[in-house]
């Protein structure tokens, strides 16, 4: 694997992250930004920025030497991907990996595609992002301070999965390595959840009197704030993750009941006592 | 009514909202700020910050001759306050009131403690605060920009009604009045709700793998933010507000009901569209 400097960069779908990756790499120096959009609108949005040394609608043209390349297209547009960059020829050693928030179902089936074809494939998940989206949102930093898990397969060589370390932490990640469906039970917890909940927090509280919204402060808007982003990007990645997502949506139900059952019954104690777990379990994280 | 240079303020209760209330008084330059606690240990911290020219932990003094008095204590701890100030002699043409974020319950019981005995009380609800508590955390400007609702009752003389309009948006709320029993429906779905979504979901996001907490990014952080709200607090006025909270509480069940029924048929469409709802709604508060 070359060095960061030498490491040229390929860069698939230039949105809120792979956009930020292209401005993170070019302050970085590294060796060449390549990028690939399905849309070449959106490849003259990144050269007018300066973020591209060479920019392609074919995705094989931009892998060509390129020594990481990430796929940074939702969910469902990545099998194409895949099979179109299958007969691509980047630099020896080189590593593919993608930005999605869900692991099991991308090396399940985006991983063989490439495999199959001679290349490494690993996933990613950089945990950043932000409820507005597109490479108008894209800037330096987003990664700087976020986990980044990596899910390598059993046999994917040690050197390229050193070499996704060595190049996440460069962007400022915190980078853990876990099977990529135990990935998708975490990330179901403590991302698709707290999604989910917001949206429902919304319908619940806007939607019996929308009027009541002006008197809505902070509490409200910080409760429901994911809930503004992209519904179908949010409706791909919940959907692909449902079976991580559900059990987590069933205890979110049956936290619900308990804390209507104290309400209803006017038990104090066990409203209080839920309250209190909520707000020490929250503290582990967020002290 | 006197002028705000010529206010005597009476605060029973220097806490967040209480304390915050004292720094923009003193900033405004009011005539007199008199203080009451329970504890002699809050006053002196009081004295400390200079935020007081007569401080007793005997009501009935704290409220001679004062014109405006305004009850920070908890809802519980109101109504024995109320009885201990039926007795006191503020100003001629004086109005109590309070900050709580129940309104029926205040207007029903305490409210009627004060009147008969020849006193004027009108309920407000000023929407600020924190998941912090206590004097510390008091500040000057806590209350710009709050929307503030204030609760008369209909024979309510208009002149201690305009009072309190003044003093509110002195303190730079945006004041208005609608009746108690609306104000709790009103709350329950903009306040207390998200509350109890923030703690319902800390409780199914964190408890069954506390390990996942890690990896948690901004998305969870702020959808639970207001579960670190004091567990006590918020008990008491979740309970004072079950009937209106509860309705809502069924709505949250429904939509997550909804969600569920839509990730179990793999009906994508029907996720899209909760989603998008969800999105829309938020963004006629929070554009």
């Amino acid at each position: 694997m070359t060095s960061l400097k030498d490491t040229r960069l390929a860069v698939f779908g230039p949105g809120l992250l792979g956009g930020s990756l292209l401005h993170d790499a070019r302050a970085l120096g590294l060796r060449e930004l390549r990028v690939w959009a399905r849309r070449e609108e959106s490849l003259s949005a990144v050269r007018a920025l300066g973020l591209a040394d060479f920019t392609s609608t074919n995705a094989a043209q931009v892998a060509q030497g390129a020594d990481i390349l990430v796929l940074c297209v939702p969910v469902g547009g990545m099998k194409l991907l895949a099979q179109q960059l299958a007969t691509s020829e980047p630099a020896p050693g080189a590593v593919f990996t993608d930005v999605g928030s869900v692991k099991g179902m991308v090396m399940d089936e985006i991983a063989p595609v490439l495999s199959q074809a001679g290349h490494e494939f690993i996933g990613s998940h950089p945990m950043a992002g932000s409820e507005t989206a597109g490479l108008p949102a894209a800037r330096a930093g987003l990664y700087q301070d976020a986990a980044c898990i990596l899910t390598p397969a059993p046999q994917s060589p040690r050197a390229a999965v050193e070499a996704l370390h060595a190049f996440w932490q460069a962007l400022g990640c915190r980078t853990s390595e876990m099977d990529a469906h135990a990935h998708d039970q975490v990330v179901a917890r403590i991302s698709h959840l707290p999604h989910a909940a917001a949206a429902l927090t919304a319908l619940a509280a806007f939607q019996p009197d929308p009027a009541a919204a002006q008197y809505a402060a902070g509490g409200l808007r910080d409760t429901t704030r994911v809930a503004s982003g992209d519904p179908a990007m949010w409706c791909e990645i919940l959907m692909e993750n449902r079976t991580a997502l559900l059990p987590a949506l069933y205890d979110l139900m049956d936290a619900a009941s308990q804390f209507i059952a104290a309400l209803e019954s006017r038990d104090a104690g066990a409203l209080h006592a839920l309250l209190t777990t909520a707000r020490q379990l929250r503290a582990t994280r967020y002290p």
